[in-house]
């Protein structure tokens, strides 16, 4: 299995506290250790980072904790091969664009014969199940809304009823951003945390680090992370039931 | 205008010795400082970097000319605005996926009045006129010849066809691979160099620096580099002619 970690927020923020965290799990508190990678949404572009090198190993993943990348919406995931060799074009997090929007996805499971037709315009790179899952699942969109992006409240019953039909072909967890929200489905395991004023310090799970938000927030700021198992020892994280789809914006899970 | 640098290998091969001397004209020994990218092939997959920032100022830019990733294909940009604000989603090159390959796209020039419609899967995400003439690229492409791609001669006559219709709008000096082939076209400005045995030293224009290949390199080993001015003093480099396209192939540039 993989880890997933994904952050949501109202202001642009660096994900270097909780990254730093993350990446020991690459190959030094964990066992995951067959590649990763993390994709950053900067307006309506994307900086786009793998590497099948260990996290803990990669000099790019030594860059991103020193250099604080600002984004609303981060997606990261350590690799531990289950399905498709130790490979960069089987390293998540996958970028495509669907309706002039960049698409960010990141998968923690393992499907069992999952072979949908894919005869639209996305069609997998590698050999993974993540990325055939994540060709499904716009091939799917652009099928049910054509060319234009629909509101919100159908994109999410949409993207509901597509993990859904993926989820029966085994685990799948996962994250998927377009830049403006962040949907995380969870099928076994995902917890999260809203921080928020007034902020507090925070202890590494992984590594020991702390560091006191309050020093380097303001009043109005919301950071939401989501991550397969929690990062923090001192933060109070809320888990996922099985079967749900969470959308975060602007730091918050919205109402249904 | 901006500036283009691609390499096309038989085996993989760093980059870090032209990157240096490309990534000064990144706003120390020219003005090209509306941001800058890189995107190497590592098999199927691609490691892409962007930013908005000066190549001379970034800390990606210093991690790439550190870090030696070893590559057939890379196509890199520094960018001066001509179209489109300075914005991440602006940046060169750009990487979309057609037929289960990522395509690879970096432009030098400034087009006018070129709107094409674009109303297949294939949609800019930022504003410039080098984006849209990509997916205008990947749409006629797809269009011409369906699900499958074709052999390289009906591949190359196409892209032959479609940069020369772009071109017409103004200048289209551009790079585009799809991890197997270089294409390169020049409308005003392109030059390049075959490195092969027997491998000599050669020396940056940009920088005070010199490299000699006999000693990083087998007998066997073939680079071409693609440039937009030589990056070298003492190097035979060859003109691309006006409108010129030119496929290259494990370090050669292939015959009609």
């Amino acid at each position: 299995m993989c880890q997933l970690l994904a952050m949501n927020c109202n202001v642009p923020t660096d994900i270097v506290f909780s990254f730093t965290g993350f990446a020991h799990r690459g190959g030094r508190t964990d066992t995951h250790h067959d590649g990763w990678g993390i994709a950053f949404f900067e307006g309506a572009g994307v900086r786009h980072f793998v590497d099948h090198q260990a996290a803990i190993a990669s000099p790019i993943a030594e860059l991103i904790k020193q250099y604080p990348i600002k984004s609303l919406n981060v997606i990261a995931h350590i690799r531990k091969a289950t399905q498709g060799q130790v490979a960069l074009e089987n390293c998540h997090p996958f970028v495509r664009e669907l309706w002039g929007r960049y698409w960010v996805f990141a998968h923690n499971g393992d499907l069992k014969d999952f072979n949908p037709t894919l005869d639209g315009p996305f069609r997998p790179v590698g050999n993974t199940d993540s990325e055939r899952a994540f060709c499904f699942l716009l091939q799917q969109l652009r099928e049910r809304f054509g060319d234009q992006p629909p509101a919100m409240p159908a994109l999410r019953a949409a993207i509901r009823d597509l993990v859904h039909v993926i989820a029966r072909h085994g685990t799948f967890n996962m994250m998927l951003s377009d830049g403006t929200a962040l949907f995380a489905h969870c099928s076994t395991k995902l917890c999260y945390v809203v921080r928020k004023h007034p902020f507090d310090k925070a202890s590494l799970a992984d590594e020991d680090l702390s560091v006191d938000f309050s020093q380097v927030t303001t009043p109005d700021d919301r950071v939401a992370i989501i991550v397969t198992t929690p990062l923090t020892t001192n933060e109070t994280w809320t888990e996922f039931a099985p079967g749900e789809l969470k959308v975060f914006v602007d730091g918050l899970p919205q109402p249904e």
